[in-house]
């Protein structure tokens, strides 16, 4: 018979397994369960999609909205379970992948609700929030850390080329308001910027186009200017990159406060001191 | 009772409070009033913003005009402030800030001078002049001075850069306007070069197209190229960003010749030797 | 007269030599059949080109169908003879390029079966598969190797990126389906994601564009971090490259087991021991 | 009265400080030289420019022909000069410059021969073809020898992108006319690789589109890819211009054979010998 303690240490057994399982993917089991909920979130991001096609949701709307159920059910088992196996609940509920898990279920649910009410809006708004799910998929890009690294690395320089970007769309804009005017499409300041945000970023609908040759002139102006400075972020991120180069991130997540991003031969938590 | 040295320095060190805050983010007190004037310079671009849609001018003209004359008034003070705290006022009033700080309340002056006037023209330019106010926020981006360093440093290349543009664009642009003609929409020179630009940089609005095989050849090889020489400011910024990485800039302003980008170590300005 | 083993060796030899001339570029003959190949590869992509144009079939048909006929003659003599100089003949034809040589002459006899038959779309698709034939010219793109290794060390970062940008279109894309909805074209969720690629690539058709105030607000988003974002993969790639920069590769061919990769000073395979 | 050696140094000095002013710009006369072409470069091209718009060709050609002919007796002069200047003639006249002086007044002379003809589209071509005056620029771009080593460095490998973007571009094309057909714009094979490379190179005219949902389905694919592959030019020109970033060029001409990059310390001509 099992003292209380190795009884506890055994309930603790059982939940440090389920904890691999559904956090990390570092054995059999975690890996056939990632898989699994992977397919669950493509799938239930594809129903979404399809459902707003009108001709697909008039033939087979009943089928998706099965399916729709089928995955809530699945998603509401896992979020209990990720409640289950965490160590400290609240540190799981409240984190980032914790609301998206719980973001997942709740429209669904919520629409059983309010199923009745005229709030249409509402019910279309919570119809999309599903896309969310797409979210959840974060989760399996171990390399995402990487990338967020650099990026946070790099946010100071972002904000300034952000800022020069503004400040090129905004004079830009405004001289274009001026020298157009509104007989040629560009009937506010608000519009103008559009415009030379749509030119600057080289994407170039032409639903607004210069037809003066001033305004021709000025636009060219903008689009070299867009062409070339393109190169400042490319710049930034490639420096932030070679020099991120050689630095080595594991997926291994801690079981009792969550916290990743901690090194190969890390044994224990850095955050909490918990083994890993 | 203090001597006339004490008086003076007691003057001084007013004086000096008084640029600290103005001028430096360093302190508490020069931190808030950064931030309220950054807060000032986004309203007041948003009035001049809203007050060219038609539909919000007529409808909240009177309001706008009221907080026009507020920002106003309060740029007017932190102008005269600026000017009282520098100890070589010429150096501010010429100094790059100085004219935009000037040229952020003129406009709101000048129409009220012209008010009565038939001008309406010069009215318009002026009260688009306004817009320039963005400018006072580079103020704030400390490290826009990198930036700027990093494009100086490799004006020559970029200068190189843009020949290559303008030769492509001139020769491709000319021959397109032989190839495809007015029939098709190119004609004139200018206006083909209009198209070669739109097209080089990728921009692409679609307002003027290629619709022979001979033009539409051509057009791909403006394209790819285009594609391919965007590589070309890009590499510069980098190799250049990549070097300037390990440099370091610090905020500080010199309070008696307004000169910045002093080492983090400076104790005195480099360029005329007093304290900062 | 020439011993068994002599005998052996002499048609190993003539084996040997016939490898070198169809394989390798480093002899004189080897250069000859490769230029003649490239030619007749790009010949008979043009033939494929020029047929898909409807007045040019109506007049020449006949001399293309020649053509193509020549063509496909001389292919199936290359496919025979690399059959036959190869020591391992398996390891040819299950090769990347054995596939991409069955496949440049099987659509012509293939047509031929089918010629009385009513399978029109099959005819139609195997027509087209001929311009498969391209690919042939990869075999002579000796840097490819270069260029695939660099894109292989980095396919992780690549994968992470792609996620970025599904996430950016599936969130940005369903956002724009609510706020501008089926009444300005965006009438299911599949299409506003389409337009949502279309603008995060900077590619900008004006097929699809938003009008509200909102969704162009919206846009002008997606447009500044589609244009920000291209930092990523650039940034990536250099790395790579700076580091690759140093390798050095060579376009030596196994005659045995027909893998490439070779150092420069290699004298035997690498991968089976095989004198190169 | 000098020596018959002494007067053919006296010439050869002479020549010697001709060739100064008009290859070199280390020379204050030379400078002023430089400045008075390139300005009247300028002025040619905007000639040209402006003699192509219908309004202005009506109101001043003849203004324009003036002009035109003014320039054209300055190119000749100009032509002669560097002729009698450069110690060995042949290498001028057939050097690349040579070449773009002698074009820059050919055309003029030429439309005075075939004025009173009725080759109207030779006549065309002739005045199209002063725009290539335009590279006489290239003389004063004293870096663009430093872009074009750093172009032939990287050459193969610019070779291999450009047969990735044509491989693309021929099966991604080849199969939009499979699945779009010519009911939605996709009428032959070349048009389709046409559109293909409007939209991998990001530069999206809209002129033609795909409507059918398998169509924007495979446009996506192109978008993302043009979008990514973009990476590999910049990635490329990056790495090349990191390496070549310390060396530095000079802008010295040899007297004797009319070749540059030499370095700064260089006393004599590296090709030939003689003295700078």
């Amino acid at each position: 018979m099992a003292t209380p303690k190795e009884n506890s240490k055994q309930k603790n057994q059982w939940k440090k397994n389920l904890h691999d399982i559904i956090f990390e993917a570092d054995t059999k089991a975690g890996k056939l369960f990632d898989i699994i909920l992977m397919f669950m979130i493509i799938i239930s991001v594809a129903v979404v999609l399809l459902d707003s096609v009108i001709p697909i949701h008039m033939k087979y709307g009943g089928l998706l909205l099965l399916l729709e159920w089928g995955i809530t059910v699945v998603f509401s088992i896992e979020y209990l379970l990720r409640i289950v196996s965490t160590k400290k609940v609240k540190n799981y509920i409240f984190s980032f992948y914790g609301i998206i898990d719980f973001l997942a279920i709740l429209p669904t649910y919520l629409s059983l609700i309010l199923a009745g009410s005229h709030y249409l809006a509402i019910l279309r708004i919570l119809r999309l929030m599903r896309i969310f799910r797409v979210l959840k998929l974060a989760r399996y890009i171990g390399a995402s850390r990487y990338l967020i690294l650099s990026i946070k690395e790099s946010r100071h320089k972002i904000a300034v080329f952000l800022w020069v970007v503004t400040l090129i769309v905004v004079i830009m804009g405004s001289l274009m308001y001026l020298i157009e005017g509104p007989e040629n499409g560009f009937n506010s300041i608000p519009r103008s910027l559009y415009w030379a945000i749509v030119t600057l970023t080289t994407v170039g609908y032409g639903d607004i186009a210069p037809s003066t040759f001033m305004g021709q002139t000025l636009a060219s102006i903008i689009m070299i200017t867009g062409y070339s400075i393109i190169a400042v972020p490319t710049g930034m991120v490639t420096a932030e990159l070679i020099k991120l180069g050689s630095k080595k991130l594991n997926t291994q997540v801690c079981s009792y406060c969550n916290k990743g991003n901690h090194e190969d031969d890390a044994k224990f938590c850095k955050y909490c001191g918990t083994e890993l």
